[in-house]
């Protein structure tokens, strides 16, 4: 069973970090100044420790701790493989962002001239995080190696995922500092199944550009249990990995025109369940 | 100033780990058994501590601390694009192995059926480790931020470097746990800087599969310090990261006919200076 519903981290008055469970009846977010009970990690949700009363100061990404790097999954969407006239692999292509790539829902997306000249862009992502370590787990072990899901933006300089400037290798463009954000709750595994056809959608400045129903069978290639147990083949995989799951059609780069975020533009990821994602892109 | 001249981090009878410095006047490593004096900290090298005495139980990778990240470029010796019949990009292709890639010298490097039926292979690499961390900074500020040079083995099994199996991206085929042995020696930049022609070279069993004379001007294209440059563009890299810098010409892929890595084998790498780094492959 999970220890959680409806999971949030956030920092309280005073700088202190907590985690908080919002409970399965409500899907909104507690607002700045809120008044919670907060949890100094997640195993203290499930025990019979009592909380601290705590006022909500911003909220972070619901990561269990900082410093571990972030998966990435690409062509896991059949439309976006279209759109990208990329034919489908065998196993799911895979990359990291480095633990400094994180960003917390609401946060700022800093851009100097090196991202912001370099084609930025944005895509939606159905995000999961794993549990504990893993390594050579098959699908059916791998949902028990799940925590939550919840939502993310993989932003990326399309520039630089040109074979002509670094070999077709994704990592760079998509590696810069606070181009991973993500939240704002993550949902219990149970939680989230019990969604009927849940939907990942973004928008830029209130404007829809991408939309499509998550779940097997239809556009998603990869389910998350079946990347998490690729990804653990001869590998260990740590506790508190997001895995940003795979972007649909939609992105920037195959709009026609062409269209890369500017200075200003708001970005919302949303998924049914868990809630709004909204960053803010802001050149330096 | 550099705080050392040839650095080595060992496990000491009992467990504990220290860094020695074993000057310039040797290129010999010590072996098991031998009485040294331990510093728990590279800081403790330069500072007035007096170190401990301790006893050598083995040698292992020269990294600041453990849990840090690796960087792999790619494509970065022209005689090695030429091989794989690869146009060289613009800049240098970069990726990475997780922190539990590391391996240290002498260290088995295991592999399970997913592993050792992929094509596994081997990377001859010249390796740098950064000081501190950095962000945007320039490659004549580069060299600042560099501890030292060693040697590096970027195994990898083939199969999933192949579009068709995982999209192109390198990660997932470099990423398995032990898949980046590094070592024996960290050497300070400026005696890697006094060493005349230093080579690079690879071999399985004995046989000469890789060489190359380092250095500007040669072989190699982009040199460490455009690298650390590029890879700190809008990133923040982390003190202790280490960076693979790319392999010459001759790993296995690439012999006519083709040979992988089987049971038993042992590759060495060796750069002058640095001495030779060696691991065997145990299929399990």
């Amino acid at each position: 069973m999970s220890k959680f519903s409806r999971l949030i981290r956030f920092e309280a008055q005073g700088g202190d970090i907590y985690f908080a469970d919002l409970g399965i009846e409500t899907t909104a977010v507690p607002a700045k100044g809120t008044q919670m009970k907060g949890y100094v990690s997640i195993d203290e949700l499930s025990s019979s420790k009592d909380g601290v009363e705590v006022t909500l100061e911003r909220l972070l990404a619901p990561v269990p701790w900082d410093g571990v790097p972030i998966y990435c999954v690409g062509l896991n969407y059949k439309s976006h493989a279209t759109e990208a006239k990329l034919t489908i692999p065998a196993a799911p292509p895979l990359w990291t962002k480095p633990a400094a790539a994180l960003a917390n829902p609401d946060e700022d997306i800093p851009m100097n001239k090196f991202c912001a000249t370099t084609l930025p862009d944005y895509e939606a992502e159905l995000v999961f995080i794993t549990s504990r370590n893993c390594k050579d787990i098959s699908p059916s072990e791998a949902s028990d190696y799940i925590l939550g899901y919840t939502a993310g933006n993989d932003l990326s300089c399309r520039l630089h995922q040109l074979p002509s400037q670094a070999g077709g290798q994704f990592f760079f463009a998509k590696a810069f500092d606070k181009f991973a954000p993500i939240g704002p709750v993550l949902v219990s595994p149970s939680v989230f199944a019990s969604i009927t056809n849940p939907k990942l959608i973004a928008r830029v400045n209130g404007k829809v550009r991408q939309e499509v129903t998550l779940g097997a069978g239809g556009d998603m290639i990869f389910m998350p249990a079946e990347i998490l147990s690729r990804m653990s083949q001869g590998t260990t995989i740590p506790a508190g990995t997001a895995v940003m799951t795979g972007t649909p059609a939609g992105v920037g780069a195959f709009m026609i025109p062409k269209t890369f975020l500017n200075n200003g533009d708001e970005i919302e990821v949303e998924v049914t369940g868990v809630g709004v994602l909204k960053n803010k892109i802001v050149f330096s």
